[in-house]
């Protein structure tokens, strides 16, 4: 293996340099992503998040290095994303993509489960994911995944992915238990064409194009939900022994681009089964978002300016009334370079209810710059 | 954005690849530094650093790993530097670089406040900065910073910096109250040209160049000092509430080459406010610096050879009698390919007075390899 | 030093850029390593570790980043490494290779002292070292080796390496007390060829090439073993003192390749003086390996599966009885592309004496993929 007349290009995974015969690749690409807040950064999580010191700032929100390519054949393609703010290896992957109807993944991933997590938060249409993202996502895992496309371009379009994860969250470097973590997803990509996991349709879609989803997950550990930081609890969880929480979940997706109209939604369930307390919980949650490029219809509108917007629905207990927590989103962004070079801007407002105690409500701007190089 | 064609070169960033229209560029640089020292390689701080037990050893003091270029346009900017030694980010920013007299950076980065600061470690006169950048430097800090250069090559010529920043330090997440942290900087290109924020005439000055800058501060929040592992505390200070501190600062720094000779001051002054305690404290000091490349007057001595000293002088409290820490530095730079690789060898006195007890005195001796590939 | 003409290639240490004067240099690759393990992934260390739960699962167990090359001369030649899924470097050094005879390295690397810790992880045979190298490796450190080989090719072929080191291992900001580790390596290369530090005769040696090796090692300070993670202490030492420990080590290794058989061996002794409770302890362990492929005497055996096997013999306390432990393995290698892309699958068994307890024994299953690019 070696090679002595080497392509270079500029792509948009950034420089790339790549062997004649296509057997070896390698881009190199950086994203650095930065963001003003007023009166604070986070989501809201607990009552008491709304009564804590405003702290208006400036910070790196996001800084990534993303090294990617294929080696020793053209479908043997590896990934690896570093956060470089938080000091923290996300991706490392292994792709074995030689045909469009089996492939397979192996090493730590996101894995397939909702659209919303799924997407890169450089490709957002909003500037964060929804508060309903915290308490059912199954974030990054370490294991395989197998998926395809089958019957492509027919009315029985599908994409499937399942996979067999260790289910302890990024970053970890063991099993806590014996038990695996499974997940199945089955998208039927309506319209014969499949819909890419990013939001906003900034390449303009002149074919209407959908997809329909649902997947289910289930997974016995010690943790009750992930995140980039790895495995975590909700609140009113406290974990004391290994393999102490049974999680079953599942989620019903759409999501629908055409014209520079966007749309996409996803209604969540999943019931935390307790073995040590014995007793179990059931959560629910949905969002729906829709952007629209209003230059398509007035005039005076700048043509990269889209206007989007969120609404989101978290009950963190079904059996306890009076105890929704709701987000209003309103995002304008302004696409410079597609994704790879925007500016965002958005205004949220939070209006969460307690059982025992009165309803807060809270607003919130935010303005971010993304830019990947 | 797609390039076919790329030029490579070497460049004193290190290698270099851009597409030909100059619009996107990726440089990408290590700098590895390795020290032995003798006693030790710290400056003392406190009264009990004097009596610790010696620890003469040979270490990896310093290894970056740099990335920077420019994406979209040749004056939008991009630069990170990463600490390998210690897992953590330093630099990360991008700059508008379109007008000579007006731009601007956002991200984390060193703010322009003192010279001796801002210096890069690979390119510094001595092996490290003198005993008063602990308790003056601003550090790293997350914001943004408006510059410029005015009237250039009159007698009028001015480099200015603004800056406005969140004030808590490298790697800070959030701000720790709704205060920001504001930074002016103005500098007198005396000689209508402007001096590099680099140590040692290595370029060999034709003409003179010279500065005059002045520089002031003023920040509220939790740290009374700031160094590249973030916010801290000066010895006497305890943070028990955010916002605790008002601080402000100024300093009144020189700066000269000319034919081999180099010579830098700052002197500066501090006064901390403690809103929970409802007191004040004041801090002065300055160091003064020269160097010299003998082989201009003595024939034997190699070209590449250069002999600077620094003098500092600490007054962590001026209500203070007898309360002094001086630091007398003598050193030896032999730069192989200017301060790209270079070798060092330094000889420090420590003196430091201490109000209730007696005088403590210290040598220290340190060897020094600095190279950046 | 600026060049405009820049030579790229595809060679096994990645994509390596090069200016036509060969004077600078830099490749750049990268090392995953995906391993699934019943019912656990590491080595027992203690009575304890056989009644863990079981924990099957699946992780990245390694995943490293590499950037080398040259600067300035062909013979000034840099090399790091860091692990990116541990957040911690690993090498960081510089080395003059000018001559055959007498070369220098500085920063932090692994020692050359023993075989077995010195083949890198990516291209051993087993999938990870024995059970002795837990207690003996002296790991990577920081500080100046020079080596270099003399009379080659005859009778009296000797590759030599002195080190004189810092002793606190990876990762050490300082000494922590005033004594340094020193470390000499004495190998003869009996065949008068030199056999390179890597695992399985990939490579099918024509000529029989071999080694016989001693090296001898002592310290004085706060550690009594190493690891990547730094300085730490073997079970039954605890630290109170800096400088509380002075050990002393010697190995006896041999090692050999011909026609696709390999063998290697190390004999190890290590002796710990402790100055706090003024008693002393002496360890032994010795492992012995060998693989080979049978394809060469078996017409159906695919030609790059080679078969390995290891036993391990480990003394924790001379000075006690019937306190063995042993470790059997036994592997079975596939090489798609030599040790840069390679399938392994191990089954290894553990054999422990307690001298107050019973015997525990236990099997365990590996199976992993190691990949450059």
């Amino acid at each position: 293996i070696s090679s002595k007349k080497i392509n270079i290009e500029y792509t948009n995974k950034g420089f790339q340099f790549s062997t004649p015969d296509k057997n070896f690749a390698l881009h190199i690409e950086s994203r650095f992503q930065f963001r003003f807040s007023t009166p604070y950064d986070q989501n809201p999580v607990i009552f008491d998040d709304f009564n804590t010191e405003r702290s208006t700032g400036f910070n790196i929100n996001r800084a990534r290095l993303k090294i990617g390519g294929n080696a020793y054949k053209p479908w043997l393609k590896y990934y690896m994303q570093y956060d470089l703010a938080n000091n923290r290896l996300l991706d490392l992957r292994v792709m074995i993509e030689r045909w469009q109807f089996f492939n397979v993944q192996i090493g730590q991933f996101k894995t397939h489960f909702g659209r919303e997590r799924y997407i890169s938060s450089g490709k957002q249409q909003m500037m964060d994911r929804s508060i309903i993202n915290r308490p059912f996502t199954i974030d990054m895992q370490q294991g395989v995944e197998f998926y395809g496309r089958v019957f492509p371009k027919t009315l029985a379009d599908f994409t499937y992915h399942i996979s067999v994860l260790t289910g302890t969250g990024r970053g970890a470097k063991a099993n806590d238990d014996n038990h695996l973590m499974y997940i199945g997803r089955l998208q039927w990509n309506m319209f014969g064409r499949e819909l890419k996991m990013s939001g906003s349709d900034v390449s303009f879609h002149e074919k209407p194009t959908g997809l329909l989803a649902f997947a289910a997950s289930t997974n016995r550990g010690s943790f009750t939900r992930f995140s980039s930081s790895g495995g975590g609890q909700l609140e009113g969880f406290v974990n004391t022994e290994s393999g102490q929480f049974h999680t079953n979940q599942a989620l019903l997706e759409t999501a629908f681009k055409y014209r520079g109209f966007s749309w996409q939604h996803e209604s969540h369930i999943k019931e935390i089964n307790d073995y040590v307390t014995h007793s179990s919980q059931t959560l629910t949650g949905f969002y729906v978002q829709a952007g629209y490029f209003l230059s398509n219809i007035i005039d005076f509108v700048p043509e990269n300016l889209e206007m989007a917007g969120v609404f989101a629905n978290y009950n963190p207990d079904v059996d306890i009334k009076n105890n929704l927590q709701k987000e209003y989103g309103l995002a304008f962004n302004y696409f410079f370079q597609e994704h790879r070079n925007k500016l965002s801007m958005e205004v949220t407002h939070f209006s969460y209810d307690y059982p025992e105690s009165f309803n807060q409500n809270e607003w919130r701007f935010r303005l971010q710059w993304d830019i990947s190089f």
